[in-house]
């Protein structure tokens, strides 16, 4: 899918211009969703990935770190290219570039509807922070929940702010973007559906459940009216109740947190 | 403490290069501290700013805003300067201004030992990125968590984006940047410290408390090493157990996640 780097020295490549503008062409939705490619930076990342189910495309690297990762590479098939660190912060999208970058194919996971039939997973409607999104997989996938239907305004999942903060777990994650109105009119009957609201019940009258979907809405404006008919069990977290006349709290929790003390509820609920 | 602004025609200012100069300076925390300024800037988190606790110096605005909130500015006493929409792009940290922005005073809090002693609180130690800062902040204040200290090396509470990310909650929060060991030296007896780790007792284990520390670390090397004596309670969130051989998970859990899925604990405890 890459051209080829050009060979300078001995061990040593050089990007072409082309090499360049296309890796970079990658920081914008449009071009990986027309080349089908995503950028992921940094050693760690590209560690935990190289385990993963994702396919690599090629990786660009210090001599170092590739010396360093020579096993990993090779069971995964995957040909690196040694770079300078020069070369490296041409091509990266933080200030400082990682000792490592990689090209990677963007799947396509086919939703199953049995799904939340058999287990709790994540419903996210319009999530458009991107450090939120992939704190939101992170932790779903801390917590075994390995699903997430995203509508099609949600932030991309490939962005490369939510790939950093996923922390690896973009690897792990089976992430969707479907019309949730569809995906929530198409479910198995008596499929509980949970939705993250102000209106709703506190998260610790709800009864324990072992499937469902819960409902994550936008930051600013919360769950969107067409997809609210399908909510079974509107919960909310609890806000402290505070005594004194004029005090105030905010008005709403970051959506990544409301989805973590969500998933943490489902979670600590069948563990106990 | 600012300069006043220049008057152009009837009822509109324009900035002077030294105003946009000094508000812009407020964006680097060595000029915060010498000036014991910050900035604040968005339409709601200034109307919650309005009603906090928080000394305004000025507010530069758009006609329409300050038209809006004559009687919230009246009742704080404070002097709004109507200023274009391009004067306001000129002096703000966003990518597009929003239609005001305010300079306001740092306060002083006295940290008083004894609050520990009667309610839940939180000790952040070199958390580094200011969104997490933020929004760790917005948590605590919907659980009712008011006081907070944090390492001298944690983000600056002032740093715009944090201000940000707060979403009004600076100004009900109470923030002390101390040294974390001698803070924890002057507790009195018998203060539970829980500290987040990854060795620590699963948080389902532990016994409800009125009071005590909960410790967060950084996001990268955990709680430092010169504390962990002071920590009573280790405790951990639990992940996922997998089954099957090679199942990864995350290494660890965002800062600002396990600081709310903690508050939460602590408050749904007290709650039941």
């Amino acid at each position: 899918m890459c051209t080829l780097a050009r060979l300078t020295k001995p061990g040593f490549f050089m990007l072409s211009r082309r090499q360049i503008q296309f890796i970079t062409s990658l920081q914008q939705k449009k071009f990986r969703k027309e080349h089908q490619c995503f950028i992921a930076e940094g050693s760690k990342l590209l560690e935990e990935l190289l385990q993963s189910r994702l396919v690599f495309d090629f990786v660009y690297a210090t001599k170092e770190w590739i010396h360093k990762n020579h096993a990993l590479l090779e069971d995964n098939k995957t040909e690196a290219l040694a770079i300078s660190e020069k070369e490296l912060n041409r091509i990266s999208t933080l200030k400082t570039a990682n000792q490592a970058l990689a090209v990677l194919q963007i799947p396509s996971p086919t939703f199953d509807p049995g799904i939340a039939a058999n287990q709790p997973m994540l419903m996210l409607d319009n999530i458009s922070d991107p450090g939120n999104l992939g704190t939101i997989l992170r932790t779903a996938d801390w917590f075994g929940i390995h699903h997430v239907v995203c509508s099609p305004d949600t932030v991309d999942l490939y962005n490369p702010k939510t790939v950093q903060a996923t922390m690896g777990s973009i690897g792990r994650m089976h992430v969707y973007y479907l019309d949730l109105k569809d995906t929530l009119a198409g479910l198995e009957p008596d499929v509980p559906v949970y939705g993250s609201m102000l209106q709703g019940k506190p998260i610790t009258d709800i009864e324990p459940s072992k499937n469902g979907i819960i409902i994550i809405g936008n930051e600013a404006h919360g769950i969107s009216g067409n997809i609210l008919p399908y909510i079974t069990h509107p919960v909310l977290i609890p806000a402290h109740i505070s005594g004194g006349a004029g005090t105030q709290r905010p008005e709403s929790l970051n959506a990544a947190v409301a989805a973590a003390i969500l998933c943490w509820e489902f979670k600590r609920k069948l563990l106990l």
